[in-house]
C-alpha cells in the first residue's frame, strides 16, 4: 500500500507530541498492515507525552506513539498464513524472539530480547500500522473497536488479578487508573466477595464505585490499614493488586494485607521501596507476584473468555471518545487524573459510528 | 436439654419414612445441641427415601435421616471453645478422625474413618440435632435459614467447579438436579465464558435457563456432542461438570470436551463404564478429576466469599418451601424431578416468617 | 547438499523394513539438515515394523522410520536463526501448527494439527534427516549422542512422572518397556520415597531393579493390589505411572492408588477399560492424567536439568548400541521384551568411538 | 510421673543458661510426656541464648530452652488417641489454635494464635517434656534419634525449596548456616540441576561442598552477582533459597535471579531491606515467598517421604553430638559458626549408643 498518512509524532526530545504526515509502512514477508480504527492512550503514552526521566532514557524520537488499538487488516506479507485481509485485529505489544528459554516456556512475556510496539518501534496512533502476524489477535467482527483496543490494558488487570486464587476472596485494588478501575470490573465480574478501591484522585474513585467497588477509600483522608481491618473483621484483605508504584501504599498493603496472602505487584516504584521482610513478609507467609504485560497468549484467552461472559461492563470503563487530533485534549486529562480510558479515532466517522 | 422431639425416622429397611417422636439428644463433651430452623431434600435423602440397593448395602434403621441444615445452638458441651449458645451454624457433614494422613494434609473429605451425618449417625429432619463442634460452620445472623442450609451442597457444587481453571472458560453442567443448577448459577457467578446445561427433565432444564445457562440441551432431543461442537465453533468446552453419574452422558462428554480439558465427576455411576482411554483421555491430554464432599474447610470459604460477592441467585435454587410433616410430598418433588432445592421447616413459624 | 544416503524403509504395507538408498532431502527455508549420529528404537517404531492394527490405519508406506536421534547439523535453510552448522541436536517429534489456541497456551503438545516425525513424514533411520528449526532442541558438545537420542523418550517419562507432586511419594510404576525403566530413574533421581516396578517380562524387572525400584512385582506370580497394601502399610501408592496400557492393570491400580492420589496414564490401550467410576475415581478422590508427548518445551528443559544433576543413569537404560544396518536384531530384542533402550548407528565409526 | 530432672534453662534476662533441677512436668488430659532422646540446638536457640534484641522483647525467663528433638512417650493424658507409651515421637513445634481460618484451610503454620515450644513453653533441653498430642510426630523405630530430631529444622529447608518447582532447576542457597546445609542436601536429592552455596564462613562452605554443592561461593573474596551469571550462562538461578537474612545479599540475590525466577525467604532481616521493585522485581516477573515454619502437616510428610528415599545424607548434615551438660560447647559452635547440626543428649547412655 502506497501514500501518506497522519499520525502522532514525538518529534523532539521533549515535552509534547504533534500532529504530522508520512509514508504508509512497508511491511516485511512476516508483517500485516492495518488501518486503525481506535487507539487507546495507555500510561506509558503519558509518560512519554509529558517526557519523564523514564522517557528520557527510553525513547528515541522521532517516532510514532501508541500501542493499544483495534483496526482492519489491508494487506499481508508473503509468509502470512493465519491472518487474512479485512480481519479486525488487536494487538499484543511485545514483540518477542519467540526462540528463547523464555519463550518456548510460556514466558515470553518476559523475553530479554523484546521490543516494544509504539515505544521501540512506531506505534497505533496513525492511520496504518504494520506488526508482525505473530503479535496479532483476531477478533470477532462487528464489536465496538473501542472495546477492542483495550483489550489489551484489560489484559493487564487481568494477569494480575488472576495471577492467583481470586474467586471468593477479598481484594484491595490500590491506584485506580484505567487498569486499576479495570481490575475493579474484573474482580467483581469474577465473584471476589469484597472489592475495595483505593485511589487518592475523587473522580476515579467515584468510577471505581461504578464498576463495583463495594468500598472506596481515600488514603489522603483516612487510613487505609484502619479503614480495611475494620472492614474485614480485622483479618486484612486476601489478595492486593498493586497498580500505583507509590512506596508507601505499598508498605501500608502489607500490614492489610490477610496471613497468607498475596500482592501482585504491577504498578512500578521510581525509586528502591523500604521492605520490612522480616515482618510483613516471612512470618506472614506472604507472597509477592512481580506482573509484567500479559501471558501470551493465555491471558488474551481470558481477557476474550471474561468478555464473552457479559459480565463485564466495558462502556462504563471507557470515559472520552476523541478525534486524534484532539490528543492533546486526551493528554491533559490523564495528566487530570479525571478519566477512565480515553480513545483516540484516526477517522472520524469511526468515532461517529460508535460513540454514544 | 430434655424433652421429645419431633422427626422424620427411617424406621424399617423399606421404602418411606415417618414422622416419629424421640428424646431429644444428650450431647458429648465435644458436641453442641442445635435447634433446626431449616433443613433441605439431598439426593442422598431422595435415595435412602426409595430404598435403592445402595441404601439396602449402607443405611441401618431406625435412625433420622437428613444432613443439610441451619439452626441455632442452644447448648454446647464442657470442651467445645469456638461455638456458643445462640450461634446460628450449618454443618460439614464428614465427620472424620481428624488425627490420620488425610485430614492432617488437607484432605479430611476423604478420610478413611468418615461417618456420614444422617446417614451413618441421627441427622437433621428433627427440631434438634447433636453435632460434633468441630463439624459447626458458624454463620453471620439475620439470613435466610434456607440459604445457608443450602450452603452444604452448593459446596459440592463448587468444590467441582473450582477444582481447577474456570474463570472465562465455557463450561458444560452435565446433570441439572439440585447441584447442577447450582453449578450453573456459580459457573456464571465466576465468569465461565458460556455455561451450557445437559438435562433430560424439562422443569429442571428451565431452571438452568432461569439460572443463567446460555445453552441448554435435552440429549433426548438433540445429539449433545453435534450441539456442544456446534456452539464451540468445533472446539468443545474446556470444562466439563459431570453431575448425572450417567454411563452414555460421560462418554459423550468424553467427545465433546477440549483437548487438554478438565472433567470433574462428582455423579456416582452405579456400574463399570466402558473408557476409550487412548482415544478420550491419553491422546486428547484429558484430565479427570473424582470430586468427593467439599474440601474442610477450605470449600466453606470459598462458598461464604461467593455468597458474599452478591453474585449468586440463590432464591431461584429454592424452588419449595414445606412444613416438616410434608415431607413426603417434598420426596415425590424430588422423584419427579420437577424442583430444585427442596427445604423442610420443622417449626411452621420460621417457615412463614422466611418464606415469601 | 547432494547425494545418496542409507535409510531403513518401511516400502510396503506389511510387516518388517528394509535397508534402501534414496536421495539426501532438500530443505525448505525453515529446516536444518541433520547427519544423524545416533537414532533409538521406540515402541511406536516397533507398532509399525510389525504392522499391527494402529500402524495399518495410520502409516502411509513408503517412506523412512525413527524419530529419537541425536546429529550434526550440516546445512540449514534461509530463514533459520537460532540453529547454525555444526551444532548437535535432537528433536522433538511433534511439528505443530504454531498459531491455533493449543499452540499459543503451551499446549502445543496436543495440537490439532500435527504430523509426528518418522510416522507421518520421513524419519530419522538414515544418514540424513530433515527437521524444521522449531522441532530441533540444540544439545551441549562432547555428550554420547546415545544420551542425546533418548531425551525424547525420556521427556515421556518426565511429563508423566511431573505432572503433579513426586517429591517424597510412593510411586508404582506399571510396564516397565523402555520409557517405564527410564520412569524407574527419573522417580528415584527426584527422591520418591518408595518406588514399585510392575511388569510381566523378567529381563525388565531385572533392569528396574537395577535402576532403582525399591520393589518389582511380576502380576503374572504374585497379586499386585495384596502386594502393594503390604509394603505401603494399607495405604497404597500416592502416585501411579500408567505405561503398560493393559486394562487389567489399569483396573488393579485404581485399587492399591492412595485416596487423593495421582494416576498419569501413558500407555495406549487397544479397546475401552470398564472403569469403576464410583468407587475407584469419585468417592476416592482420584485425579487420571492423559499424558500426550511432551511440553514443548518446558519438558525439554526439565530432562535438561535432570541430565545436569548427575542423578539419572542413562548407560543403564541403554542396553544395546547397534549398526543400523542391524535393525532387524533391534526389532527382535524389542519383541522379545529382553532390552531397555536399543539404539541404532549409521555410522560404524560413531558406534564405535562411543560403544564400551 | 513424679520426680525432678534435669533441664537448661535461660534463668535471667541476660546472655547464657544454666543447668538447673526441677520437677517433671505434669501433663494435661489431651497432652504426652516425652523422655527426651535428643534434642538440637537451633538458630533461634543461639539468639536467645545470646540475649539478642528479638529475645529480649520475646522471652520471658526463666523457662527450659529447646523445641527440636525426639524422645520415648512415657505418659499419655486421658483424651489423648492416636499416640501410645512406648512410641518414639518428634515435635512439630508451632502450638496453634486448630480452629481459625488459617489453621482449617491448611496454614495452620501461620495462625494468629501460635506459642512456639521452647520459646514461649517450656522446652526440650531437658530430661521429660510435655507437649500436646497434636504436636506430636509419631516416628518408626530403630533410627538414630539425632536424625529424628533435625526432621524439624529439616523441615524448614523443604517447606522452602518445595514451595515451588525445583527439580531440574538451578539453585542457590544464600547462607548456610544449618537449615542451609540442609536445603542444599535436599536440593541435590531431588535432582536440581545445579546448587550454588553462598556463604561466607569457609567451615560452612565446605560442609555444602560435602554435602553437594556444585558450586560454591564466598561472597566476601567473590562477587557472587557475577560468578552466578557465569556460571549459568548468563541466565541467573531458577530458584533462591534466602537463609541469610541479610540484606546485601537478598540484593544481589535478586540481580542473579533469573527472569520469571522464585525467590523463597526463610532468613530473618534485622531491619527494612531497600528493593528495587520496579526493575528486580516488576519488569523480572519474579515471585518472592515469604515461608514461616513448615505446612503442618504436608511438609512433615515430604521430610519422612525424603528420609525414606534414602537420597539425604543426614550424617553429614550432624557435625557435632554433646551431652546435654556440654551446651555450652554447643553455643560456642554455633557462634562460631564452624559447625552443622548440634546434637545435645540429656542422658550419656544415649549419646554412647549412636553417637559414632
Amino acid at each position: 500500500m502506497e501514500g501518506k498518512m497522519k499520525v502522532i509524532m514525538k518529534k523532539e526530545p521533549k515535552a509534547g507530541a504533534v500532529l504530522a504526515e508520512m509514508e504508509i509502512p512497508k511491511i516485511g514477508p512476516k508483517d500485516i498492515l492495518v488501518k486503525v480504527m481506535a487507539t487507546s492512550i495507555c500510561g506509558t503514552d503519558a509518560h512519554i507525552y509529558s517526557w519523564d526521566a523514564w522517557s528520557q532514557k527510553r525513547i528515541k524520537p522521532p517516532y510514532v506513539m501508541g500501542h493499544e488499538f483495534a483496526g482492519e487488516v489491508v494487506e499481508v506479507g508473503a509468509d502470512v498464513t493465519a491472518i487474512k485481509v479485512g480481519d479486525v485485529v488487536s494487538t499484543e505489544t511485545h514483540i518477542v524472539c519467540g526462540v528463547c528459554d523464555l519463550c518456548t516456556t510460556g514466558n515470553a512475556h518476559i523475553c530479554r530480547d523484546t521490543a516494544i510496539l509504539g515505544v521501540d518501534t512506531n506505534g497505533t496512533y496513525a492511520e496504518y500500522v504494520a506488526i508482525p502476524e505473530s503479535n496479532a489477535w483476531k477478533n470477532p467482527k462487528g464489536i465496538d473497536p473501542a472495546y477492542l483496543a483495550v483489550q489489551e490494558p484489560l489484559g493487564n488487570a487481568v494477569h494480575t488479578l488472576l495471577a492467583g486464587d481470586i474467586i471468593g476472596k477479598t481484594v484491595a485494588v490500590v491506584g485506580c487508573g484505567p487498569i486499576g478501575i479495570m481490575a475493579v470490573a474484573v474482580a467483581k465480574a469474577v465473584s471476589a466477595s469484597k472489592v475495595i478501591a483505593i485511589e487518592v484522585n475523587e473522580y476515579r474513585l467515584e468510577l471505581a464505585k461504578k464498576l463495583g467497588a463495594d468500598i472506596v477509600i481515600n488514603p489522603l483522608k483516612e487510613d487505609p490499614i484502619a479503614k480495611i481491618l475494620e472492614v474485614t473483621g480485622g483479618m486484612g484483605v486476601d489478595v492486593v493488586a498493586e497498580m500505583s508504584g507509590n512506596a508507601l501504599a505499598i508498605q501500608q498493603a502489607l500490614k492489610y494485607i490477610k496471613l497468607g496472602g498475596r500482592m501482585a505487584l504491577l504498578g512500578i516504584p521510581t525509586a528502591d521501596v523500604a521492605i520490612d521482610i522480616a515482618n510483613d513478609v516471612v512470618f506472614k507467609g506472604i507472597t509477592l507476584q512481580g506482573i509484567a504485560g500479559r501471558k501470551m497468549y493465555d491471558t488474551w484467552f481470558q481477557v476474550k473468555g471474561l468478555i464473552e461472559s457479559g459480565n463485564l461492563n466495558l462502556e462504563e470503563i471507557i470515559t472520552h471518545r476523541l478525534p486524534m487530533e484532539d490528543f492533546e485534549e486526551g493528554f491533559k486529562l490523564m495528566a487530570s487524573g479525571n478519566c477512565g480510558k480515553v480513545v483516540l479515532y484516526p477517522n472520524k466517522e469511526a468515532l461517529d459510528s460508535f460513540a454514544k
